[in-house]
């Protein structure tokens, strides 16, 4: 069973996760996500059964569970960080807290085609993807121990990938996570003192100076951040105020799969195929946190993995950016796709 | 002049550094700390004006500055993240907060052997090191306008390092840091509680145990702490309860060389070379937080960069660390050196 240790110093919180356990020499060489063997691949056609059965798929009619037929596929993590498994339990060690490793942790298999990553997906193809995702929030926040589901997609090696094969994952886990916290705590107080949601300010602000917008439609806007933490950071947010990510309609899911096949294809070309993170920012779940509905909007965060984390940014909590917004935003908007 | 923008969403700060801008096709590939051609090295003997002139260096006797026959040579960044210009002054641009990009940034050229690094320092090579990061130190807080002084050192590609040459570095900023603020909070809020200092007793905690300990001296003591981030995370810590790196006197110096020598060269043996990040957590400077010389407590972190800062640890500001400390101290302690 994995188990979650409580970092006093940072307050926040480390999974130590067994079932991944290594040894000194496993570390020699960061596994890179090789292309591979396509037959060997766990995400194939026919493959199946190298992975825990599907807790939710799109399928073509007649097929069934754990077949081929399949257009996307949900399956628990192998080797997952987090497992919903015993209790939830809190046990003090010492001088140390710790909590049993208790969550989910999901492998969304995009797309049966070994080749494709997501900046060639279709619109369709990027929607059946929301699709899932929306159907195991709403899944896994059955479960009252779940109190927030951290959606995210690392492509490439520098970005935390060792599987080629187009995937994201979901980790649900049983306490509210540091940096949402954090944003929680400071969209609330924006809010008691305003009497609005931060975020809808800063799109209308975005809107009007119009110096970090990369794209637009009817439903979502993408830009910049003024304080980006990395190059080329985008946000992809709703216009409209929602606090909840599974919310979104069928319309705007198609909104939402154009931007990010426009800001996923932007970065491929402008950055020349670098790592990247995608990121969801939504609501906890099975928590009562008093307006949180009018103060907090979900959006989703694209991070570039073209600089290194170092000692500067462990040290001290702050980031040093090469880029500014501004200049990003017009490389991005100014490539042609 | 480089600019500080206040994140509101994560409440903390990013450096823009305009030195340092890039265009998109600069990211094409992170550069890898080449070895380089020795006479090129800006590091080098006879290579010092290839660098801003040294603010401080130990030489030989009757060599001048800025010329062959030093042992070790501090001098500012050439591309500096920050740098002490003009004032340090607040703008609200729209909704947004950014400062002056006022500080300091400089390297800590540690030996003028090109290919000696860290773990092959004798005792008396890293206690140059530790000489000059205390001058440092005690020159830059003069600077009423700084309130921390970051040392690190970045060793190897994954590390965030491009520079072959041992070398480190040090930024002060004209704020307090996140991570500095979130401890001295954390360190307060137990302090006024217990009437200790936190640190003081895990060491005591530690030492009893004695299942997380790498290695000891009579002033020194260092541990893989129960809530690491990464994998074979080393903390070094003085014993005898101390606040600032500053007040460190001569002989703990030597002990604090014996420390680094071991655990570095234990880290270079059991992870075959890996990357990694030493830092410093000290004091603030020309700041007053009442009490803080009883429940501050000075350590250096080294970070084996063998795992990969991925989607989960971004969105959710939480760890996934693969090796439990128990393990990773065993394996470091039974390493031969």
């Amino acid at each position: 069973m994995p188990e979650i240790r409580y970092n006093f110093l940072k307050d926040t919180y480390v999974i130590f996760s067994a079932e991944r356990a290594k040894r000194p020499h496993d570390y020699f060489r960061e596994p890179e996500a090789e292309i591979g063997i396509v037959e060997k691949c766990p995400f194939e056609y026919g493959n199946e059964d190298k992975t825990p059965p599907e807790v939710f798929a799109i399928r073509e009619k007649g097929t069934k569970p754990n077949t081929p037929g399949w257009k996307i596929r949900v399956v628990p993590n192998k080797y997952p960080a987090l497992k919903p498994e015993d209790n939830f339990l809190e046990k003090q060690e010492g001088l140390f807290k710790k909590f049993t490793g208790y969550g989910y942790h999901e492998i969304i298999i995009e797309t049966p085609d070994h080749f494709k990553q997501i900046y060639n997906f279709s619109v369709e193809e990027i929607k059946l993807l929301l699709i899932s995702i929306k159907n195991r929030f709403q899944e896994i926040s059955k479960d009252k121990n779940i109190k927030y589901i951290q959606y995210f997609k690392n492509y490439g090696k520098e970005a935390g990938c060792s599987l080629f094969h187009s995937h994201s994952q979901i980790i649900a886990t049983p306490l509210i996570p540091k940096e949402v916290a954090t944003k929680i705590s400071q969209l609330k107080g924006f809010y008691k003192k305003e009497k609005s949601c931060y975020l809808c300010k800063e799109i209308d602000f975005e809107l009007k100076e119009n110096k970090r917008i990369v794209y637009e439609n009817e439903s979502f806007i993408a830009y910049c951040p003024y304080y980006s933490i990395f190059p080329f950071e985008v946000r992809v947010i709703p216009k409209k105020h929602s606090n909840r990510f599974d919310n979104i309609n069928e319309k705007e899911m198609t909104f939402l799969s154009k931007a990010l096949k426009v800001i996923t294809q932007k970065i491929y070309k402008t950055l020349n195929n670098p790592a990247f993170n995608i990121i969801l920012y939504t609501n906890p779940v099975n928590t009562d946190i008093e307006h949180i509905e009018k103060f907090n909007h979900w959006y989703i965060e694209i991070l570039p993995r073209v600089n290194i984390m170092a000692g500067f940014e462990f040290g001290t909590g702050w980031y040093i950016n090469t880029t500014y917004p501004e200049d990003a935003s017009q490389f991005l908007k100014e490539s042609d796709i």
